[in-house]
């Protein structure tokens, strides 16, 4: 890696009480690609001012909105300026800060999902296609070594003809009225203004359809959708069910729940093809078992020398020294840094560090939102997944 | 149990390459309350024969139809007569033996699914219903001791009001035509002469539908299905999703496959409720996980002592000594016996005892496989599913 | 299988309050091979009478003593006399009745371990030889069909040269004094009298150390043990750990616990050579994972078509229908009698259905009870392992 | 946190091929809490150039040697100057480095195990002892958010009096001689000069040890050990065997290995008492088994609520979220930062943070090294564990 200086970031959001915030900070910094330059962490500038000496930023770098960052910030000598604008706010502060960020001249890492509605995205999507910044869309759980193997033997035909593909995503968290009880995080997600109509499938039904897609390397054609709202009082789904058809005929079964009583974060995800299968969950992310017919199953691990390219270029420590979901946002992180510094010195970068979601599945996540919610409304079973650009 | 005699089995079908004949025998004789005494093995005489041998039975008793076999054994004293007819055979063998045998005033155990179609499972059930004979239909899974602790839990409020059904039945061995390859267990389920118009959800997905049902305390009002035939040549479905709705608004989804390439049989329920959630699957079958709120997730295990008495009496080891799927047929066939025991002494029977599959579940699984082959049919979302007896 | 009658059963042991004697009757019954035909259940008659009545057997054919037993069946035709004695009476009722059966003529099945102390053994072993009588010594755990995968494996070189064995047997029942709670099991289980001097390590130390000497295919060589008394009052060990040596110089560790205070019975067992390992343990008993460097590991599963011939042979599910304790016992009982059958039949017995433990088992296993407490008493490391005859 | 400065790092170590390392960067550099700003990466001064042109340092803080780097940092003014030396070098490279950096006034990170030998050992105790800088040993699975919860447990007495620690950490990469491969990693930890006398146990035993008495609370008093050479051709131990006596009676069993063929890495203790049990895996790291007699067993899960206040300061995602190694980096690094924070600050740091490894741990792990050798080496069972300062 022929560069010499480390990537500067500037963010918008993050303030106190964010999650995701913190996350993305840890990805990002972990493999020293990156650093924080600056930021505009709350709306509440007394709130930003606070949460920028909690993270020894450079009092004078902490802005109290992003359009004041920006303009600032481009009046910065290139050298000393943000290089990269990371966005963690509620889903309804997504489109402002990304096309302006663009337009601006910045690259932009933006948390999912890509906008608040599907108009939005459908206009993000020229706005960032048309421009040369890069943009990544943190689908985390793309990021996992694992994930990434089960892509490549997929993509490898290892499998055969893929013939079906099963998703959940389950959760419990929002198992009764938490957004009355003062939770943050409850709050926005479960409010249509702030997050967008589809709760539960929006939130985390958007994880698991682009890990469909993402490890099958298929495409979704049509769909039929029921979502529930099983905590009564809340005005959007927080559990829900979709029957998917694929591209080459595949069926898929994607699950997503905020209300599986007791659960936490237990993403999982198995493909069947004519030859075989694979099975992942997070909570065991460092294994992938591999089944075929008339063998052991197997249990391929992280950081092993047996694995393809794809999950080499996303590990950092050896078999059996667990990675996590902090290493997974630090490896979409590593993967967007190596791309910006292959640009920079002119260099092609290796197709696995180009392996990042970005716009293209971002378009694709608020279509599988437009599509569920019509889905749901209607009598007929299935519902046809066009995805306008 | 004061009684002195054990039940004698007069067994239909379970010749030789027979799968479910052998299990049947296994569960039935475990615990000392059976004893094989007559059979009708094969429509073959020599094949009948044979196995008879095999099966150290007296060879007077060994016949070459179950008519015959019923007429024989009705000449024996009462002593020495068969009391419980068991019946093994394909789904289009289901109907006449059972009627005939309870018409002939014995007991009957009978292989899942009730009948070859929903016509004669209706007629059978009249049949049933109408006499005073015992009638138990072996719905394996439910015999289990953790499958019967979760349904107590459930049935005491234990985890509030049940909103969530998720049960999947995934098996591989069908992923390549089989059926073509001289193996007699795939010949006679995928030809819908012998097996019913509904392949895997047939043969399986019956199963999961009875163990939802089984578990939950609800029962379904509406379902969505799409059956698949994976397997190119196939004359009947080999994998499939049904959606449904239960009794009390509930949702539930219901997987089944055949053709998960590379699986074997782990049969896997999760309940969830507004204050907590259990989970099983077979291939950890003495373990349940029972998930509250903001607690650690407990590991419930068979044979301790602070189980229900649904499932204390259901186990014949100590915990950490694990029981299986003979044991669960054992505990269905334990149950049945200790019923028939109760009538004859005129006791009453424990409720614990009484709670074996019968009729009644075996008219829904038939009804079941009616409304998904309908369901798949239509262009509706939703069919209504109404068990007509 | 050219026989045409039921192995006859006489019960020595397991009257009311017995755990293994129903464990023996569930495998012995459950293949059909055997049938209970007399009993002397209790050294006191009103118990045995009602034994004998709960299990249906025939009133003239329950005795009061093992004794009588032996002198009244023998007066018997051949053809109703009891073929097999099988006894399960606690350590010190072990020599006696095995003795007395063996010179009577007939084949034993004996509970583990041998006797009660080694110079009983000793004597035993030569009683045993010199008859031409079958005996099997039911170290269940070696009837487990992965076990016996394992074996094979390793006899036939898969992991290359053995290096070393850990096993271990952790329970926690005895965490208290249980003992003084009219606990039954607990009494005679910590009674030197009636269990012998070594507590924790003969009642499972000894099933431990079978488990190593079978699956790795070595003999200990030498000892270093150290034995403990964890709960106070306790007159006789209840935890240890017993450091090995083999004969082909391997290292083993082998731990024995009745204190792990929550764990139930997960006996486990790790074999390494410099080719492969393998791992075991006794809550998922159907599944053997097999490692080869540089490959990922592999689940090796019961039932399955891949298995070598003595897993074969000790199976009757298929894959995915998990087989337990019990079958386990089953299979120990079923290779019994095919043994029997073939001598009858004055066939050879193929080499799988000869791998039941037997008296050479036996005497090893009294050897290591008194190596392992001669070892705890001495400041010196090893003590050489050497069993007399 | 009431600081606006990041720490500064200089690195000593960590050059091209260098494991551990890389790991020590990424888990310094996660949270923001510190900053890399000079290195003495090799004793080869182009790879020492070059590894600080990957790590994108200034050039100028680039050093040739580590003698250099603290003479030219020392030069600089106080607020550039690094704040604490990072010592990732080879066993043979940690004393001098560590005693130079603490009497120049640096805070020092040094990676396990304290020194080559027990000599050396006793002289850095009283160099750290006398001086006023922090010290952090990385014994990084201390740093395991479930591991500080089984800990505080314990030491809260919910399991009662602790009879038992088991402990065990086996690998399996140095089954063959990789060493003659051109491996680095494997050279340097086989040879006794750069490694010191003890191979694995040193290199992994110290680990377990520490992690034996850091969850326990306890003190080893004696050894009994049993260290083996299982690959011919190699100088030292690579596999082994220790029995402990505990300061309160308890007994403990430690085992580990290089040669266990197949393994990674997956670490495991388990601590008994007569309350109660806990179980925890690296493998499964989010999760602490906790078990209660007559109770199901209790999954408890890093990140929830219920923790006690340890855990709950070393996490820093929500439950389902899995953290890793690297996060256990982190962890240590974060309370070592708090503490000098809170040491500028003038203010007491929580008794949580100040939980790190440190020269009381070092100099026990050295004696740990000392005694299982003279205990291998030994006739006597029990070799008396006292530590010399």
């Amino acid at each position: 890696m022929s560069t010499n200086k480390k990537l500067k970031i500037g963010l918008v959001g993050g303030g106190p009480g964010s999650f995701i915030g913190a996350i993305h900070l840890n990805g990002a910094l972990m493999d020293g690609l990156f650093e924080l330059a600056a930021g505009a962490f709350s709306s509440n500038p007394e709130k930003s001012k606070q949460r920028g000496e909690e993270l020894m930023l450079d009092p004078s770098r902490v802005y109290s909105s992003y359009d004041e960052m920006f303009e600032k910030e481009l009046q910065l000598p290139e050298s000393e300026r943000i290089d990269v604008v990371v966005i963690v706010t509620p889903n309804n502060v997504h489109f402002d800060p990304t096309a302006k960020a663009i337009r601006a001249g910045f690259h932009v890492v933006l948390d999912k999902p890509l906008t608040l509605n599907y108009q939005e995205a459908k206009e993000l999507y020229h706005i960032v296609k048309n421009s040369d910044r890069k943009f990544l869309l943190t689908h985390t759980y793309s990021g996992y070594p694992m994930i990434k193997q089960a892509k490549q033997m997929i993509a490898e035909g290892q499998l055969g003809k893929i013939h079906k593909v099963y998703v959940e995503y389950p959760q419990g968290w929002l198992y009764k009225l938490l957004e009355n009880e003062n939770n943050k995080q409850a709050e926005w997600r479960t409010d249509p203004k702030r997050n967008g109509l589809a709760g539960c499938m929006g939130d985390i039904g958007t994880h698991a359809f682009h890990l469909a897609e993402y490890v099958s390397g298929l495409q979704v054609e049509k769909v039929c959708a029921d979502l529930y709202i099983k905590v009564e009082g809340r005005p959007i789904d927080d559990d829900g069910v979709v029957l998917m058809r694929f591209n080459n005929g595949a069926s898929g079964v994607l699950m997503a729940s905020q209300t599986d009583t007791g659960l936490e974060n237990n993403l999982k995800i198995r493909v069947f093809g004519d030859k075989g299968g694979i099975e992942w969950q997070q909570e065991d992310n460092n294994s992938l078992i591999v089944r075929f017919p008339g063998q052991p199953a197997q249990i391929f691990r992280a950081g092993t020398g047996y694995l393809g390219s794809l999950a080499q270029e996303n590990t950092r420590t050896p078999a059996g020294h667990p990675e996590g979901y902090v290493e997974a946002f630090a490896n979409l992180y590593r993967n967007f840094a190596r791309c910006i510094y292959a640009e920079r010195a002119g260099e092609t970068p290796k197709p696995e560090w180009e392996d990042y979601p970005g716009i293209e599945d971002g378009i694709r996540g608020m279509a599988f939102i437009d599509h569920v919610l019509r889905s749901t409304e209607t009598d007929y079973k299935w519902t046809p997944f066009i995805v306008e650009k």
